[in-house]
This record gives structure tokens, sequence and C-alpha cells, in this order.
């Protein structure tokens, strides 16, 4: 048994989702290990991981619109220094979560036919991310 | 120390959830690991995993109806093919989350009295659901 | 490779957030594991963990405002028997989420420089509550 951990680190486009599945599969290929399990953190409070659809892009349209509706920007939050978009971006961060666990059955992530890890940026602008990641197995 | 993996399979009735604590704590009998971690990940997008409440069942009552105003199917989504159910079972699933995690001490789940492992279910219709599961200890 | 498992306690105040870092560092510190992986369960159905901003205390001013407008109090639950604070509590926690797992790289907890971990506490008055903790590594 043995384990590795690394940073990964991705530059967002401003508000959306990114596809990380792939980085962390070379990640995976890289270290080895077969049979495991992998934990994602992602080091940001306004910007989060989520498992969902890879297949039909609309529906990453509709959870973005969701989020919107959800958290608005037009309400008056406490926290406003950052700018209208920074408390909301801190809510949907929470109740979409920041980590993400993938057992590794096979030499594969056992993610689903559907699924793909997406990191969330809930800003306007692009930011750089930094995912810190733990492969644990054999 | 050592590990195991498995993929349990689980027949949902449609919209609602199920109680998967026992099948888990007997995965985890089987393997006679007495101390160690537990993860599950639910391979789809439109059921999720959530810890909550095993005694009344008005709980899951009131999440379920919860849920449905949070996620309303009366709503004009983009992505609207696979029914008025589909989209919202995604915003679901995102909002409570396809993993969860639970220490094994002492030979058991370290769940709390009252907490039990559910397997949502979102989608109208009854589905087969699979969870990859993921045990490493001693 | 070792583990280590243990349960920790906390008291709260009522509805509001408990930074617990500290408690778990310590925690880290004492097993002397550098390299790993640390999980926590919060073993409760209306308490959870959250990891969010630690600098401007309003953040959680609104994060506890916003779970109020979403799981409000006025709203007739078929769960009403232990007050009407408890029900939201339970959507509180599943939005949320009852577990966190942070990577350990190079004898620290990976987490970002503006995360902190938070017990929440959902129901308005003190309580006792445990987390399961996991800790892997070498």
């Amino acid at each position: 048994m043995r384990q590795e951990t690394t940073i990964l680190a991705f530059d967002t486009t401003g508000r959306g989702f990114t596809d990380v599945t792939r980085a962390v599969a070379r990640w995976l290929d890289d270290t080895g290990i077969a049979e495991g399990l992998l934990t994602l953190l992602c080091r940001h409070t306004s910007a989060s991981l989520v498992i969902q659809e890879n297949a039909a892009p609309e529906v990453r349209t509709d959870l973005a619109a969701w989020l919107d509706r959800i958290a608005p920007e037009d309400h008056r939050y406490a926290h406003d220094d950052e700018g209208p978009d920074d408390m909301p971006a801190h809510l949907k961060a929470t109740l979409t979560g920041v980590n993400v666990q993938v057992p590794v059955i096979g030499g594969r992530l056992s993610l689903g036919t559907w699924q793909a890890i997406y990191l969330a940026e809930h800003r306007r602008m692009p930011h750089r991310r930094q995912i810190a990641a733990h492969l644990i197995g054999a």
C-alpha cells in the first residue's frame, strides 16, 4: 500500500464549469496505482467541486442558472466589499462542496458513464484555482 | 493495512430514499476490517447519497418536499429532453452530493445513533443504481 | 502506512459556526502523520461540517441568514414535534453535508489560505456535538 499527494492547478475563465476528469485521470495513471481511493479538495471558498453529467452541456447551463436563482447577486449581503458576485460565490461553493472522492477500481476512476468531475468557478473573473489531491492504494 | 473495493447495486422504487446502511455494514463485516475508512460514490447524476435521520420517516417526507420546492419541475430548463423530472433530479443530486465517508471504529461504522445512509432517487421512475465502495484499514 | 481514529467533541452555543480547524490540526500533530488523508464525519442530523472563509466573519453571518431563507422555520413541516427549528436544521445539514476530507501534505492540512473547517450548529439551543475522525498516512 502506498500514497501520493499533489497540488493540481487550473485556470478558470470566470463563472462556469471546467472538466478536470482527464487531468486527474492522467495523474492517477502516472502514479501507477490500480486499486485505491482518490480524494480531491478545492482550496478555495468561492470555487468548488461537482460531479455531474458529462454529456448534455445544457445540464451545466441549467445548473449555473439555478445556482444564480438560489444565491442571487441582487440581495443585500453583509459581506459586500469584494463585489456583488463574491458572497453568492461563497454560498454556491457551500452548497456544492469542496470535496470529491472516487474509488479506483481496475486501474480506473469508478465514475459512472455519465459522470465527470468539474471545477466550478463561482466568481465572474477568471481565477487560477488549486486542487489538493490524495491517492492511496496499490 | 489492506483495502477492498466493490460495486453495490440497489433497485429504487422511484423518487424517495432507500436505506443502504445495512447492506453497507454487511459488506464491512464480510471484509473483516475493524478499523478504517469507508467511502461511497453514487455512480449517477440524478441519484445521490444522503446521511440523515433514521427514526422519524416524516423527516424524509419533508426533505423530499423541500427538494421539490428548491428544484421545481415547473420551470423552463434548457435540458428538457428526458422529461420534466430529469433536470430537477440533476439539481437535487448536486445539492445533496454523491459521496459519503464513514470512519470504521471498533468494527462498526461510526455513524451517530440517529444517522442512516440513504440512496436518494430523484427520478420518478424506478432505477437500478450503483454505488462504488472503498474500504481501507486493518 | 498507519491510521488513527478518534471522536472529537465540541460544545456549540446554538445556531452558528464553530471553527474546529485548530482542534483537528492539534490531533493531526499528535499522531505525527506528515503525509496522508484526514476524514471527518459529523455524527448528527441537525449539525454539519462546512469548509468556508476564515477571514471576514460577515461571510458566516450571510451564510446563516441564507440558510434561514432557503430552509425557513415558518413552513408547515410534517416533522414538527421537536420544535420549529428542527426540520429546517435537518435541511441545512443535508445541504451543507456531514463530511470533510483534507489531504495532509508536508505535515499540514492542505487547506487554502482562507479556508477553515466549521462545525455548523443548526439548532437554536447549544448542543454537545461529536465528530468521528480518521487519519491515514505515514
